[in-house]
């Protein structure tokens, strides 16, 4: 097989944690495979750099930026190497332009637009272990860029999806996706396989562990991802694509968003285009609308309640409240207690009756729900916080995930 | 004019340092000069990271060890064109890929082949300060590689004369070249200006501020180099072609060398090709003569004296004690407690009595005179390394180096 490994920056964290990494690759080595690992910087080096760069400027260009810290993973990737090499292990560093990856021109977040695998192909067909420095890549100028947050998960993803491999595996320090938080509901299981859209709809529980763009990019690209403890031999989460999975289970999981607020405006004057006014100049703003639900209200006026994340709700009240002044609205409130819980299953698709029992559990434990939104493969409800273990733990149970 | 500045890794030790050479750049970019910056890594970084390499292995690759440690210059320069940007000025580092820089394929001491200006060119145009790394380029395969000891002087010689600078400024804790070692003669003054061949025979008087390998670049390019302090504004000395220095003193400067060893062959049978024996032996152990006399015996043997550097001293002993053993040789003893005095001047080559003046100077202070040397532009004395001060200062005033 050829394998992709990826060892984020505590996986790498120092000399010996890169001597384990090395460890755990030589086995993949050993066991007969082709390997290339993809290396983050060792934790701390980036925040390190980063200080530095503040010390001169607040805004430092993001050209510079990006010189400053591709140095990182250039620096871990040799040193994985040489720990490769001392056992008697053929390997060989590639920076991001090495390794032939091309990027668009956004400093500090480019995208990636084409691998050249051929350098990776030569190096492996020679017997080398090829050790790739993550999350950079050079513009078509031949400068440096780096991908932003959760770049070298993107890199690794990439560069399987460049050379074909049969399988990328994410190490981090976290042993896979579970069917909810483990801090939440203790009888969380451990998933063997989920789809991509499942993991998609469920990006709060595994969001620690893979970002969105990575599994974006994973489908896309129809990699094979694995998501696996760098700190242990358990076996991780493998995402696919939905034909994969043999026996798909009907939920496959339940994700919490505690990041959410409800701002409800009362009393919208209903005139043709107030909806696309609102929510056009929210969009405008960069807000981040979630659930949208308007109710018939009285006098020509409707009411419409959407949640936002929290960290937005206050720009977003600003512009609500020009809406207010203006006459067009008679009250906007805001309501930071609340979560949104959801079920998430491809099986949703085939089956009937799963919304149906997610509100009757809901409904058993008293538990009101404020709004609701449905797509093919996943159901939200909005609730207060405070039931939002509850809730959690009731559905997990109700699905039977902890079977 | 066109100015390359180099600033060394004391220079950029700290932030508040790069901030400094930053405060530098700038007074040059102010005056209307167009400037480009080649920065080493932060002082003691390089150091940190040869220590993680040799966690794992005591002698790790070298291609892995160029990627590694070309990742500290980086940082400087990305840092420092960081602080430059913010105090309102223009400025791009460079990597030395970025600048064009071709090298041969030998990891960790490759030898500059080739740089195209064209993109500092470009940069500068565009009205830029141009930032380099320093000590790296990359070889036809496009890997990374670094140039060995004084690495970041060759690239910003190199760099100077490819951009046919009209100066390449050296900056470093020294504020310039002193007619002798300022420890040994307070009286030493600080020349304005000193040819390359002096230079270059005045290595032991300029080595801690300029490796030979560069003062050669410079001569071969014809860069006129200046050496000065990164922490005071006096001005250093300026290394020239000999047509440039309208003045010539005759004597230069009083270089002294403790670190030779003198090994003495008595009784050597007196056979055809017996020098060419034992000194080939001696040169295909790598180990560097220097001076040589060979007096007259008795009996069809000779006597032969030369000097080794001391750390080669144990080595080549060993190598004439198999002479010895094959009864070629009578007796071989070694001395460490000597040292050499040399006179250098371009002045000499069109006066006359130089060399006699040194002899009586010496004869003056009843200093012994073991072995004497000379070339165009030097006289060398081999002497007891306990007159070695004394000798200095002798000759420095018998010359009027004082004056």
């Amino acid at each position: 097989m050829l394998i992709v490994q990826k060892y984020g920056g505590t996986s790498v964290g120092d000399l010996e944690r890169i001597q384990n990494v090395a460890n755990r690759v030589v086995k993949s080595a050993d066991a007969g495979h082709q390997v290339v690992v993809v290396v983050s910087a060792m934790s701390g080096e980036t925040n390190k750099l980063l200080g530095y760069a503040e010390h001169y400027s607040k805004e430092p260009a993001r050209a510079e930026v990006d010189m400053l810290l591709s140095s990182g993973e250039r620096v871990t990737s040799a040193l994985l190497s040489i720990a490769l090499n001392e056992m008697g292990y053929k390997a060989r560093s590639m920076s991001g332009r090495r390794a032939g990856i091309v990027t668009d021109a956004s400093h500090t977040k480019a995208r990636i637009e084409n691998i050249d695998p051929e350098p990776m192909r030569k190096a492996l067909a020679a017997g080398n272990i090829v050790v790739v420095a993550g999350f950079q890549g050079v513009n078509e100028e031949g400068e440096v860029t780096t991908l932003g947050r959760g770049g070298s998960d993107l890199s690794a993803v990439a560069i399987a999806g460049a050379l074909e491999a049969d399988l990328c595996e994410i190490y981090t320090d976290v042993d896979g996706i579970y069917t909810t938080d483990p801090r939440i509901e203790p009888k969380a299981k451990k998933m063997e396989k989920i789809s991509y859209d499942e993991m998609l709809e469920l990006a709060s529980l595994g969001a620690k562990v893979l970002q969105n763009r990575s599994v974006e990019m994973a489908k896309k690209l129809n990699v094979n991802l694995v998501t696996r403890s760098s700190f242990s031999d358990a076996e991780g989460t493998l995402i696919t694509k939905e034909e994969n999975i043999m026996e798909q289970p009907v939920v496959s999981g339940i994700a919490l968003d505690r990041n959410q607020a409800r701002i409800s405006l009362s009393g919208v004057i209903d005139r043709p285009g107030i909806a696309s006014d609102i929510f056009g100049k929210l969009a405008e703003n960069n807000i981040n609308i979630d659930m949208i639900i308007q109710t018939l209200g009285h006098d020509g006026k409707t009411d419409m309640d959407f949640t936002v994340p929290q960290n937005e709700l206050n720009a977003a009240k600003r512009i609500v409240d020009t809406f207010k002044n203006d006459n067009e609205i008679e009250d906007a409130s805001v309501d930071e207690d609340i979560c949104k819980v959801s079920i998430v299953g491809v099986g949703m698709k085939s089956h009937t009756g799963v919304a149906a029992k997610a509100f009757a559990t809901m409904a058993k434990e008293n538990i009101n729900i404020m709004m609701i939104s449905t797509s093919e493969i996943k159901i939200s409800m909005v609730i207060e916080e405070k039931y939002a273990e509850l809730a959690v733990r009731s559905l997990h149970s109700a699905y039977k995930l902890d079977q």
